[in-house]
């Protein structure tokens, strides 16, 4: 899984000089809990002994599903390419808060089906195919699709890392996409479907049951542990692909990568069953409303930043969380020590 | 409790018209969770059908506590004068995040003890007398000084309001002031000390037990619930009683008040126990790791924003919790609506 990225691991000794550089800070020691943490892995995640904060982008990687034929989704699939117009446009969710943020968006139309009614300028355009297949009846992704979409999403991280970015936040949409994470997480973790399978963008009760239904059914035609990229081409998720390849582009080139949801997880998941070099430049960012994204994070072994009940998508808990690292980089570039103050330690 | 300034109720069917607009957002029905309940309360703060994010300012007040010479604190007193400095010349904690918030800081001196080493033009200077008295000896304040703290506090947020400010983070630095804080919260709660006494900033589990022990000798001194005033007069906390002052004066400003950690807590309690009529002018921001904070917090019935364990002091939760606020009043003023982007609504 672009086995030609080489992750280094980060600097001997990083880790232990940014710890001590906070411990001389004016501040009773620990006093900023888990602030300081995210000030030290932000700073191992980039390999600098002072974290950068920006400029911070948002990779946003839209793609269709086969399998909401089945009915997994509360929204037609045409709603996908309506939203990818308001993303590229900026006024959904995502480019707002991350204008509110003080970062740049890019959208990333790795397999829309629908068309656009406007012309798109600023959309990167990077389809090979209308979507996935549907899952349930054949294999989603040929692995040439797999492997075009994993790179598409490294093309976009490699941009946005030439435009200086030091922050990347992959996120995504794609109606019925929490379907394909669920069979994806399921697949490279061995979670019950029934924990994975939840209510997405809006399903009720009965609608979940009808969900859990068609994803086991899908499953059972391709049961067991699968590998990243046989899980992919089984299952489909260009979007998720991409995410996966950027975090892998980003982790490779010294960028911080900011884990949003359930789907970014599942990315995640299947980046790290790859390539578990990539661990260090991770930064969790939130905890979805989505039941089963408490799981992946337990299997993760992590506590995401915030957990205001979000399951919105695309990239939008991680674009909330940029505030805490800009806060934790301006914390260690420009906080006085007790030296410089003149102040007796603690 | 300056009963002069009039907090008045949010206009009314303010709050359902505000719920409505959030509704009418491209998303699925409270797929913003915490963040959109947070955009509704700021335009119910404020009194605004769109809610603003800015300009917003962390006034952070000063002061010295007698009962420090009873060994409650894990830090000398003359690290108050020392801290104030770091406050005014930009360098500790909390200027540092408010700059990286986009925020103002303004401090005042509201009875520091100790001499500052230079010139501070930008203080502001409200000090009456250098510290409470030591209330395990005797009353720490006299009504007048109270009056007057309040009044200093109501001052410097007025100054804010002038300035355009439509948010307050108050704040504090004064060592001891945890000790201050659980004997004031003790008294308008009931909540045992043994609850509230804590380490502060950095007392190891002895020094706690110190801590108590002197806690416990001083409310004998003044037992069972007391009125706000007073509480204050008996065992002191001018900048806690200049909290108070500021947010109430917020409130009657139609500023959001966003509270920060346990002494910002225990402010709002004595605010709110006066004024009822404050609570939806406030925010709460986050929830300290001084382990009385969680029990205030849920005397009060809320649940704050962030959860990051921090337990430094200085307004400097309430300043992270900003871009939040800023978030929210984004989402409220620049996201399409399903009418506008030409989308069929859920």
């Amino acid at each position: 899984m672009l086995r030609e990225r080489e992750i280094a691991p980060p600097p001997a000794g990083l880790e232990g000089a940014l710890a001590e550089r906070l411990g001389q800070k004016t501040m009773p020691p620990g006093a900023l809990g888990r602030l300081g943490a995210l000030a030290i892995a932000l700073g191992v995640a980039q390999g600098r002994a002072t974290p950068a904060a920006a400029p911070a982008e948002a990779l946003i990687f839209a793609a269709d599903h086969g399998l909401v034929a089945e009915g997994v989704s509360a929204w037609p699939q045409d709603v996908t390419a309506l939203m990818v117009e308001r993303l590229v446009l900026g006024d959904a969710a995502a480019p707002v808060l991350a204008r509110a943020a003080g970062a740049q968006t890019t959208v990333v139309d790795v397999g829309v089906a629908g068309a656009y009614r406007v012309p798109l300028p600023a959309l990167i355009d990077a389809k090979r195919r209308p979507g996935s297949r549907n899952a349930a009846i054949e294999d989603a992704l040929t692995p040439a699709e797999v492997r075009a979409a994993l790179e598409a999403g490294a093309a976009a991280a490699d941009a946005a890392l030439a435009r200086g970015a030091v922050i990347l936040v992959p996120g995504e949409m794609g109606i019925g996409n929490t379907a394909t994470a669920a069979l994806l997480a399921h697949a490279a973790t061995g979670i019950e479907l029934a924990v994975l399978a939840g209510p997405g963008a809006g399903l009720d009760a009965p609608g979940v049951a009808r969900k859990l239904a068609v994803l086991e059914r899908v499953a059972a035609r391709r049961p067991g542990a699968l590998e990243p990229e046989e899980a992919l081409a089984a299952f489909g998720g260009l979007e998720i692909a991409a995410m996966a390849g950027a975090m892998i582009a980003g982790g490779a080139g010294r960028a911080a990568v900011v884990v949003d949801g359930f789907i970014a997880t599942t990315a995640a998941l299947l980046a790290l069953a790859a390539r578990p070099e990539l661990r260090p430049s991770l930064v969790f960012a939130h905890r979805s409303a989505e039941p089963g994204h408490q799981r992946l994070l337990e299997h993760l072994g992590v506590e995401p930043l915030l957990d205001l009940g979000l399951r919105l998508g695309e990239g939008t808990g991680g674009i909330l969380a940029l505030p805490l690292l800009q806060a934790a980089a301006a914390i260690m570039a420009e906080m006085a020590t007790f030296e410089s103050a003149g102040i007796a330690g603690p």
